[in-house]
């Protein structure tokens, strides 16, 4: 797993000064387009370009199983983790339909359901049959772990591949949240009552079961953590796993990557603690309704482009947020200057 | 002006039952699309449909000059309204831009700048030479008045026409947050301290400056104000009066409305306070830069979909939402439900 530690480059800073310089030379007050003149130069810093673009981009759902399912932790039963597995491939799914509205290329990854689903379509890099029980043993074993990474790095050469501008990463797995707020715990230092939320559902008394789940969680792993990878490895899953290998090649290969909800973030998180160089090469899609989102993007000191109450994973955020990106390129590379259009500055 | 007050009926709200109805068997946790849900679920009712969508849509651009821009409230310059009213026909702008890349119609409409540009492209429905100075006079007279607000009727005509299901308006308008502010104060009850900002870019004296012009003109004119349009007829400007003429008609039409920015919003204000019924018509895109909006949106009791750190006008807000509708159309159209899809939901 030594590729997870690859030099990042960072974006090239002058693009990105020259950017800003062009930005105040177009036909509006300086700074009046925000958040989107930010992402203007940032992307034209990434592709290195005067007019950054994106129009081409890359989808990959990974999914996986918990073996914490068990514990009654999701408003939903394990078995939907490949059922919408199927539903992703049979195009039905929300992230289906923003794929196709932003015209991304999609795939889903098996990187680890209880068994595969009978069903063509699904790209199968799988590190094994659902993780382990967490409120038992470890999540998975490090070679597992080792094959999950390397599923997200395959999707990133893949995407690669494919000639895009931007990868989105997704996830589906019941009771994932248990594991990204396990994580996050560990890996922010913020408590676990701060960060446990209902996931796909849960009510009241459904969270304070599951808040006692993460607890007992921490508490039979926490002295074995010393590491990102060792809070990947006890907690999972595979499919955030999958997702930090993802980051980590597509920052390497200097492709930008919009990172979705919670559990992406914490995947995100993983990848700033393993290397700070990716932090240049992430944008944060939306602020999603689980509870511990928001304060894990305080933590990473990030703001996130959306803020539209949802909670549904899959890269369904991240998708949203896409047309946000293409119009603040389009801005950037088609607006007159104040000279060209003969507009008074003062 | 008897048409302002035209009946406005509500969204069929059977159909926005049905749409909520059919969001909780779509393959996603129920309420997981957060507020893409609700707008899927009033677009529905909006067009009395079970597919709703947003396929065309018309922006129309009202611009107008400002005699209060005599006493420097503004970053720019007054030729600035006619130059970007140039730039706008040449298509040049962030409006521009915008509207090519979600294909919107786009018109500008001259309802008042100082005098006409000789440019073919323009929509004359001018309805002075600008506004008079309101530091001593009303901006313009009950006639002008009724000239400005048809200019926003016949810009909803011809949108119908084209048979779109959005109506988008923008507005041009050196010095024009000093007016849209005069009416938010006398139209909330807040302050002009808590709604003054710095429009296109002033500094802190400048905002001082402002700040003081704008408190001479309430104490000038403040005890004549005994409506929305008294309002409106003494703070100005013509772009605003087309702007509420426009979401009144719209309205009246069943056609919905998508509110730009801060001068945007104090034209929705106004038409919230004529005929209340508009309010389910409306959905407002963004939380602009411009101090006062928030305040603004809090006081209409809305939440608007983006908050980018934009304040740029021109509509360029409202159009960056559009996608966001489209989406939670397409959403609600397009997934698969539980049922179709073979998911388990307990």
């Amino acid at each position: 797993m030594d590729w997870l530690k690859q030099t990042i480059r960072p974006p090239d800073q002058r693009q990105y000064q020259l950017a800003m310089q062009k930005q105040a030379l177009l036909t509006k007050p300086p700074g009046s387009l925000g958040q989107l003149e930010l992402i203007a130069a940032r992307l034209a810093a990434m592709q290195n370009c005067e007019y950054p673009f994106i129009e081409r981009l890359w989808v990959s759902v990974f999914a996986g199983d918990h073996g914490v399912a068990e514990e009654s932790v999701s408003a939903f039963p394990q078995a939907v983790t490949a059922e919408m597995v199927k539903n992703f491939v049979s195009g039905g799914a929300a992230v289906n339909v923003l794929s196709r509205f932003v015209q991304a290329e999609f795939e889903v990854v098996d990187v680890g359901l209880l068994k595969p689903v009978a069903m063509s379509g699904v790209v199968e890099r799988r590190a094994g049959n659902g993780t382990a029980n967490i409120m038992h043993q470890p999540a998975m074993t490090e070679d597992q772990m080792s094959v999950a990474l390397q599923a997200g790095k395959e999707a990133v050469e893949r995407a690669m591949q494919a000639g895009v501008q931007l990868f989105i990463g997704g996830e589906m797995g019941i009771a994932n949240t248990c594991s990204a707020t396990a994580i996050a715990v560990v890996q922010t230092g913020l408590t676990v009552e701060q960060l446990t939320g209902a996931g796909t559902g849960l009510n009241e008394q459904g969270v304070a079961h599951k808040l006692q789940v993460i607890k007992q969680v921490l508490s039979l792993h926490q002295q074995c953590i010393n590491s990102p990878l060792k809070a990947l490895q006890y907690f999972g899953g595979f499919e955030i796993a999958a997702l930090l290998g993802a980051y980590l090649a597509a920052a390497q290969n200097g492709l930008t990557i919009l990172v979705d909800g919670f559990i992406s973030s914490v995947a995100a998180l993983l990848a700033v603690n393993i290397n700070p160089a990716i932090r240049e090469w992430l944008f944060y899609a939306h602020c999603s309704h689980e509870k511990g989102h928001r304060l894990l993007l305080e933590h990473l000191q990030v703001r996130a482009l959306l803020d539209l109450n949802m909670r549904l994973g899959e890269a369904s955020g991240a998708l949203t947020a896409v047309p946000l990106l293409q119009m603040a390129c389009k801005l950037h590379n088609e607006m007159a200057t104040f000279e060209s259009a003969g507009v008074s500055t003062d």
